[in-house]
This record gives structure tokens, C-alpha cells and sequence, in this order.
């Protein structure tokens, strides 16, 4: 067994997004080349929440505030969130998901989504057990596993192979529940990647789900923001058996909402129980005035839903072509969410030096891909909920970069 | 070892406070004598923010809304909170403890401390670890143990038989820290009880800590709530190891401003940059907006808290008089703090079905003693922080009822 502290040598967060301002600077001017590109600085890390971007829905700060003046009813709600409010967002998202759900028993309003990954992880993976994750997936997933005491199972995704499908490979997923596994994370549409798992690819998920009896997790965050010509199958709707899945959103990537930390879990009983249970003793609740600002949710203006869509597939293309203009970078166009996920071409720096020269002469903030997984040692990962404007002239100073350290 | 399901079976939340309303109230109409009491309901299972008691920090809104309108920034912090906010509150915290501190590395924003207890004891407890904690004690504290795989190593406290000091049998601490234990978590001032650790034992606890070489955690959640008379003593400005004590505190009590959800833990470099990479995973930061409430902290107007802790003092006296009418009930007036823990005389009902019954007829919550050690059979906490006359309307209908059940 390993000391604390190896445990938690592994949870290391140095590269992740939004932690860049805790990295030294030291030893970069020598691997410097030219002069610094002038521009707006822009964060790829997370996406820009202000009004000069992608502004929180409307109506979320009068829902606080109106939550604030009901007191303690709404500061102290039950560990799983308050009951009306559950009946409230169980409706919306049966009809969004396409399969009915109890807000009374099969839901749990979480601190954020990321709340929601580690309660729905630590209620189904004991020390020792076997947990299959994607690689790529969102960062965090193999960090849950390894402080759980689970064993990960990489199932590798060929992202850049496909376009009708998310490239999943259901081989090695089935060795990987004949291995033992019992757990399988995904997220679905896929961070980094932003490609979405196709209807064939789910239906198989679900019955090998079912053959293996797995739980399978699925962090549906980003499956609002569907680009057109895309279409989504939520796994819960599938012929997967509803014991064995559990689902994870949250208001915080489309709906801008991430500074009230709020998200949901839903599935079976069972599950939601435990996740209630260790929610009381990691965290309580999800803070009691924020939980009234997930009355906006699902109930957005009219059109309001369908411009952000809008915006983010302007700036999607956008970025693409200048991305496409360099020779040996690779990049699939996403289908929903707001990440782009480019492989670059062979560079003259390592992965975390030109990562950090980004940031240092180009003021362009990106995540190195081997956060999401180890093999991503040539791709970064950018979340292009920005400034339009703004993010094609830091994606154009980032080729200008790429250009200059090519190797 | 157990199976997840065991795992979870441990952590039960039926009897928690707040929980009440997933109770059944099956199978109680058996038990009952006479008739309902009129008045007022009163939830002593916690703290009343409404403005009819006890409100949050007057400018919690304005400093919120401030902080949603700084957009980004105010959203999207460090995992570990904002820095110019952390420089800020261990500025407070250094001068309320009585020693430096550093907000650039000692200390770690959190959603609520109930999230810094979590991550404080999953930072410092490996499976298999010794962890000793106090009969009673704050009722997670048994759960966060056993979650981190922990032994619970339990010290007594015999608090109804001292006035001077809380009465922990520092004999039993020795016995416990020569049998291994590593990491020693408590509450000052103790929830349940009130009671707070008199400088001779908080000496002695430091000196053993030093001796064993264990890490304290202390929950210092109410210390800004002090009686008259009453004087209090900082573990980490005692002769303590500095790198041997994690303190615990936030402006959820005294200060009503629980439906923010903050809290603090401050301690050594190595254990809050632990607690943050495990932050990371659990609920990424302390929400943000939320954070910016954290600027009304030690920065309340004139004479607020003078006020406050008046207001607490004098229910704490008139549902002692209430109290201490009733023969062979036991109970120790709190020094610190909003909680009460009387020991009933013999009652002819089970602690669960008298808690139950004072619920349904006499519109009375409060908390069963065994939630804090399993000894307290005899025992009910409640939280006074309530409108008073209401307070004590209700626990003259509880006494009413002990009267009616007692053996």
C-alpha cells in the first residue's frame, strides 16, 4: 500500500486548467526565440464568463437574490438539494434526455459537476476494483479512480480517425469488462475532443453495460451545446438496464454559470443514496442560495439557447481555418461543447515548454493534452468559450508560435 | 475488506440534523400520550438565519453581487481560493489566533468547513491509520474517519462533571497516541456541548501532539462566539508544532452566512497544498462568487458582534432556567457557541422515539445525542440559535413532554 503522501503525489495539479498562475517562470528565457506577439491575452484554460464574451444566464443573480431573501429554507436544504427544486429540474431533464426520472429519489444537486463525478465515483468504486476511462477524457477522471483505490483501465478513443462516430474502442472496452472492470467514465460529448459518441457506439455501450453488468458513469456537461448537423444519443434513453447508469450535467460550461458551482447527478436510488451520504460529510450541500439559480435552467429566454449555439459554432469555424493553414497539425472539428483539441506538428520544445513560451510571449493560455491523456503528448487542448474576436487573434498568434518552434 | 455497500451502510444520514423531513413518521401513533402543543415550529437542528433571528453579516449581498459583476476573475479562482482574498482573511486570522500566518501557502478556501474537515482528514488519514476523536464530538467527524479507511480511536470527554475546562481525559489521549494514533481531531469549542478546552488541557494536548509527533485538527467553528467569563485558548498559538496542527474555522455560525457555503482550513504548506490537489477533484474551489462574502469577515460593523454574541448569551441563560426545572435532567451551561446538550432523566421511550414524538407534537426538532458519541443515549443537542421568545416557547413544550414520558 502506498503512504499518503505517494497518494497524493498523484493527484498532482500543476498543469491543470486554471492553476498556470501557481507555475514558476524559471529557466524559460533560454529556450526563447524572437520577439513577444502583442494582443489580448487570452485564457484557453476555461471559458470567459464575462459580459464581453459569454455572460451567465440571464436572470441567474435575481434568482440568487430572490433565493437570499427566502433565508433559511433556502440555506438549509436537504443534503440532495431542495425537494421542489428537484421535482422541478427531474422534469426538464426527462424531457431533455427522453427518459422519465424522480425528482424525489433519483437525483442530487451537487456542488459542480465535478462534485457530481467524484460523489458518483467514490458510490461505485471500492479499493481494488477496476474502472475503465477513455483516453482522451477530462483530466479529473483518472484522479477519482486512483483516490478512490480503483485500478484504471485505458480504453483508447481514435478521435481523429473518424468524423461519423467518437472512435471508441469497443474491443478493448469489452477485454476491459472481461478484465473485471465494473465502472466505465465517459464523457459524452468528449473533453477534450468535442466529438460525440454516435448512436451505434451507445447502443453498444449499453449492451455490454448490460452483458457485464457495469455501472457506467456518463458526464453528459457540454450536451446542450450541439452544433448543427449533430445529433445526440443520451445513454439513459438507450436499452442500457437504468441500474446500471448514472448521468452527470450541470449549468456551468453553456449557461456560463460556474461561479455558483452547481451540478446534477441522476440515476438509480440506490446510487443517488450514497452519493447523499457522502455529499454530508465532503461538502453538506450545494450552497443553499445557489441551488435557486437552477431555476433558469432549462428555462433560458426564448432563442437565447440557440445564438449561444450560434456564437460558439461561429468561433469554432473560425478557429479551425486558421488552425488548418499549418502544415502536419491535425484537429477534428467538433460537434458540440466548446473545446478544440488540435495534435500539432513535431515542435522543437517539449509539450510543457511550449505550453509555458505560449503564455509568455503570446499571452495564449492552453492545457498540454497530457492531462487528458499520457500518450497526448502533442496536442493541447483549447476551451474556446471566448471574446470571438479575441480568440482568433490568440489562436492566430499561437500558429505564428508554432510556426517559429516547429522543430 | 467490506464491500462498498457496508461502506455506505456506515455513513447513515436518517438522523442527521436536517434530515428530519426523509424521515417516516410510521408507527408513532402507537406510542403517543395526550394531546399536540401549540406554538410555534422550531428546528433547533441548526441555526435560524431568517431576519426574525438571527441574519447573515449585514453587506453578505452586496459584497455577492459585487463579486458576480467582477465576472471571470470572481468565478474562476485558484482551487484554493483568491489570492488577494486569502492575504486578506489570514491577515484576520493571524490576529484573532495570535499568530502569522500566510495566505500565499498556509491556508485553503473551501465550500464550507465541513469541506475543510473532509479534505483535512482525507490529507493527514491513510486506510489502516488510527484517528483519534472525542465522545461526543461533532457527528461527521466518526464518518470522515471511516470514509478515509481510518480506525476511530475514541477519547472521552466528561463534560457534565467539570466547569473549569471541558474535562477530555488527557490519559486516554496518551493511551491512544501510544497506540499509534497519528492524527487527533476535535472541536473547541465542542460541538455538542459547549464547552470550551481550558489553556492547561490545550497546553497538554499540544505537548502530546509534539511528544507522538500526531497532527491536530482542530474545529474551531465557534470561537468567535464566546460568553462572558468564558476565555479562549488557540491550539496553533500554543506551544504546538506548527507543522503539527490544521485549524478549521468559517463564517457559517455566529455569522448566519451558511447558505454561502465557506469555510477555511490553515495550517502547514504540505498539508493545504494537499487539501487543495484534492480540492481539485472533489469540488474544484469554494464557489466564486461566494468567496467575495469572505471581505465581510472580521470586517463586521462596530459593535455587530458584541450584539450577536449578547443576543446568544441571554437565550443560552432563559433555556437553561426552562431546563433546569425539571429534576434529573443534567446539563452544562455552554461557554461558547449556540448548541445546548442536555442529559434527560430516564424517559419511557427510546431516544429516536422521544426526538420523533417532540417533533410531531410539539413541533420541536432537535438532534438525537447519539449522532455525536454512541454513548449519549440520554442526550438531545440543540442549536439556540433561534428567535427567542420562540426558543423558549418550544423548550417549555419540550419540557412538557419530558414530563409526559419520563420512566
Amino acid at each position: 500500500m502506498s503512504t499518503i503522501a505517494e497518494k497524493f503525489a498523484r493527484l498532482s495539479t500543476d498543469h491543470a486548467p486554471g492553476q498556470e498562475v501557481r507555475q514558476s517562470a524559471g529557466g524559460l528565457d533560454a529556450l526563447l526565440r524572437g520577439e513577444a506577439l502583442k494582443g489580448t491575452p487570452v485564457d484557453f484554460s476555461h471559458g470567459d464568463v464575462n459580459p464581453s464574451a459569454f455572460a451567465p444566464t440571464p436572470g441567474s443573480l435575481e434568482e440568487f437574490v430572490a433565493g437570499f431573501k427566502r433565508g433559511g429554507e433556502q440555506a438549509y436544504t436537504e443534503y440532495r438539494g431542495g425537494a421542489e427544486l428537484r421535482e422541478r429540474v427531474a422534469g426538464h431533464l426527462a424531457t431533455f434526455t427522453g427518459r422519465a426520472l424522480s425528482g424525489a429519489d433519483e437525483l442530487i444537486i451537487t456542488p459542480g459537476t465535478q462534485s457530481a463525478l467524484f460523489l458518483a465515483i467514490a458510490a461505485t468504486v471500492n479499493a481494488g476494483d477496476k474502472v475503465a476511462i477513455v483516453r482522451p477524457d477530462y483530466f479529473a477522471n483518472r484522479k477519482l479512480v486512483e483516490f478512490s483505490g480503483g485500478e484504471v483501465v485505458p480504453v483508447s478513443m481514435n478521435y481523429l480517425d473518424h468524423t461519423d462516430r467518437a472512435g471508441l474502442d469497443l474491443n478493448q472496452l469489452e477485454e476491459a469488462f472481461k478484465a473485471g472492470v465494473k465502472t466505465f467514465l465517459f464523457s459524452n460529448p468528449n473533453n477534450p475532443a468535442g466529438v460525440i459518441y454516435s448512436k451505434q457506439e451507445i447502443e453498444q455501450i449499453a449492451a455490454l453495460a448490460n452483458r457485464y453488468g457495469a455501472t457506467v458513469i456518463v458526464d453528459q456537461l457540454y450536451s446542450r451545446l450541439l452544433y448543427s448537423g449533430s445529433s445526440y444519443t443520451h445513454l439513459r434513453a438507450s436499452a442500457i438496464n437504468a441500474d446500471n447508469v448514472v448521468t452527470i450535467m450541470g449549468p456551468s460550461k453553456t449557461e456560463s454559470l460556474s461561479g455558483y458551482r452547481l451540478g446534477v447527478a441522476f440515476g438509480p436510488k440506490v446510487l443517488i443514496d450514497r452519493m447523499e451520504k457522502l455529499q454530508a460529510i465532503v461538502s453538506l450541500r450545494a450552497p443553499g442560495y445557489c441551488q435557486a439559480v437552477l431555476r433558469t435552467w432549462f428555462e433560458e429566454p426564448a432563442g437565447w439557447m440557440q445564438e449561444r449555439i450560434a456564437q460558439h459554432q461561429a468561433i469554432r469555424d473560425d478557429l479551425l481555418k486558421v488552425f488548418r493553414t499549418v502544415d502536419g497539425l491535425a484537429v477534428r472539428a467538433p460537434e458540440a461543447g466548446s473545446y478544440l483539441f488540435p495534435r500539432l506538428p513535431a515542435m522543437s520544445l517539449s509539450q510543457h515548454d511550449f505550453v509555458r513560451v505560449l503564455r509568455q510571449q503570446a499571452s495564449v493560455t492552453v492545457t498540454p493534452g497530457t492531462e487528458f491523456s499520457p500518450h497526448a503528448t502533442d496536442s493541447v487542448r483549447l476551451n474556446f468559450s471566448q471574446n470571438h474576436a479575441a480568440a482568433v487573434q490568440a489562436v492566430e498568434r499561437m500558429v505564428q508560435l508554432i510556426q517559429r518552434y516547429r522543430a
